[in-house]
């Protein structure tokens, strides 16, 4: 069960194989939004993003006879990483399905941390049951990125150490994708704080978050139009479940705002978030956000991103 | 006297308005090394740079009848910044006399702290002429960008936290260019923690330091070739006496190395440092260093960069 318990649980767990990331503040940046505003460095996390927790707690959960057998998973991206490096920490084995289009970059980050890659076909359907065909033929277990209960756990660690850090948030922005990093932060914020605003906050063209968190039901969405990668995936179930009972609000932001946002968290900043990782602080820029002179928690999940393809250089 | 006594109290005056800044550190960038890397993060300092800590401290040790009658500088760069700030912390006037061909970068971040600009021609004797009629029109007191005391010992108070941090350092690295901050470090480092080496690192197209320490005498350079423009000031004559006392060697790196150090410090560590701050990174890259398995302070001094003119992109 996802609870403060198991979060702590989590973070005892995973503590000796992450970072304790810094939380940093901009005097610039609270002038220009009115608010104060509290950055959570997971860009500057293991492996370059929050993922480095939730996949060391799930390795870390394991049992020997389990653990022997090896992790898998079909996630291309921090994930992927993250299970891989988690998996080389305990000496067991991780598969990593992978389309054949990933990245190069992608590619080395897993190859790097010692992960073996299963490359299939760049479709949903195929990443599916090579994923499937790897569990039957090594007893692997599957690590799914987000509908996981130690994964959540291990996000949720995030928002324990904001809190330790800036007891007294009014508001904790996180972004949303598969909803990881959403259910955890909910969980232990509004268990370690009652009175706390959790918001989340979704690029405008992968909103089906957005529409579950109204319509009261988990919609899915075939086409997602959005430079942020990261957000690309549907919500997962057990996360919306989570997230109907622990979140106040979902906005969602345009990609423009995204852009904007990145580029304003680099230059004032001087610390480099990926796109998705940008989508909070992009709400505060579209006023979506009503943090009039609040103390707001913002959750930088995410710092990897192509230095020879910045989104506001043209070609 | 720059000593630690005059650094401590830089310390304490400048305390309020400055940030504490962390250090990182990374695995990779240890396991690329073979050492144990501990970067300062002054580019997360206030004005992007370390700049803010030397002119802050010469602002404030003022009097109050000097104060009144201004500041000025003929700095373009970080210096220019910190200096407005400053002045404007302490409810003065800062004049910053400035090339008319200077970026609007640094002419937005100057009027940003509500600095008053005097732009001359892009020479250094206009420079000093318009910078000398500002001081007999005003009255205002010149802050120089490093052949200043209490400058120097602003800028000490770097190493003074890093050593808080990481007691046990075998080794410090700083890059120099008029020689501010090295001259700073090494006195608070070597006072600190004698058995400490004190490494500056120079660009090779801009070595004026690297000859007046291996002929132990000033030497002046007429043509400085490099891409880290931070650095392409002549040595002070105050600050080469600190250096000779006190630095172990001032080695030297190419624009090459420095490019690639200032790319893998944002892919790797996901922190924004300028080519200048860079350069004690790239003369690890280039072995220039006895690193061994050794405890390495490492100075980012600063991150303002152009982020529509990465030098790793061609156009």
């Amino acid at each position: 069960m996802l609870d403060l318990d198991s979060i702590r649980s989590a973070h005892d767990r995973i503590r000796p194989y992450i970072h304790r990331t810094p939380v940093l503040t901009s005097a610039r940046l609270d002038a220009a939004s009115g608010a104060s505003l509290f950055f959570k460095c997971e860009n500057f996390q293991k492996v370059g993003a929050f993922k480095a927790r939730g996949a060391t707690n799930a390795v870390f959960a394991l049992d020997e006879e389990t653990a022997k057998r090896g992790v898998a998973t079909h996630s291309s991206g921090n994930h992927a990483a993250a299970l891989a490096r988690a998996a080389k920490l305990r000496g067991i084995t991780a598969h990593i399905v992978m389309p054949s289009n990933s990245s190069k970059v992608k590619v080395r980050a897993v190859e790097g941390y010692g992960g073996r890659i299963v490359f299939c076909e760049p479709n949903q359907q195929a990443r599916e049951e090579a994923c499937a065909r790897v569990l039957a033929e090594t007893g692997a277990t599957l690590i799914h990125p987000f509908e996981n209960e130690h994964v959540m756990a291990g996000q949720g660690t995030i928002a324990v150490e904001l809190l330790e850090d800036v007891p007294d948030l009014d508001i904790v922005l996180c972004p949303v994708g598969g909803g990881g990093v959403l259910s955890g932060t909910a969980v232990a914020a509004k268990t370690l704080r009652p009175a706390i605003k959790v918001i989340a906050a979704e690029p405008a063209g992968a909103d089906d978050a957005a529409q579950s968190f109204r319509e009261h039901r988990l919609v899915t969405q075939q086409q997602k139009n959005t430079i942020a990668d990261g957000l690309r995936t549907d919500l997962g179930a057990p996360n919306f479940a989570v997230i109907q009972r622990y979140v106040d609000d979902v906005v969602t932001v345009t990609d423009e705002s995204i852009i904007a946002a990145m580029r304003a968290i680099w230059e004032t900043m001087k610390v480099i978030v990926e796109s998705s990782g940008a989508v909070p602080y992009a709400a505060i820029l579209e006023g979506k956000v009503d943090c009039g002179s609040k103390r707001v928690g913002i959750i930088l999940t995410g710092g990897n991103v192509d230095l020879d393809a910045l989104p506001w250089l043209k070609f």
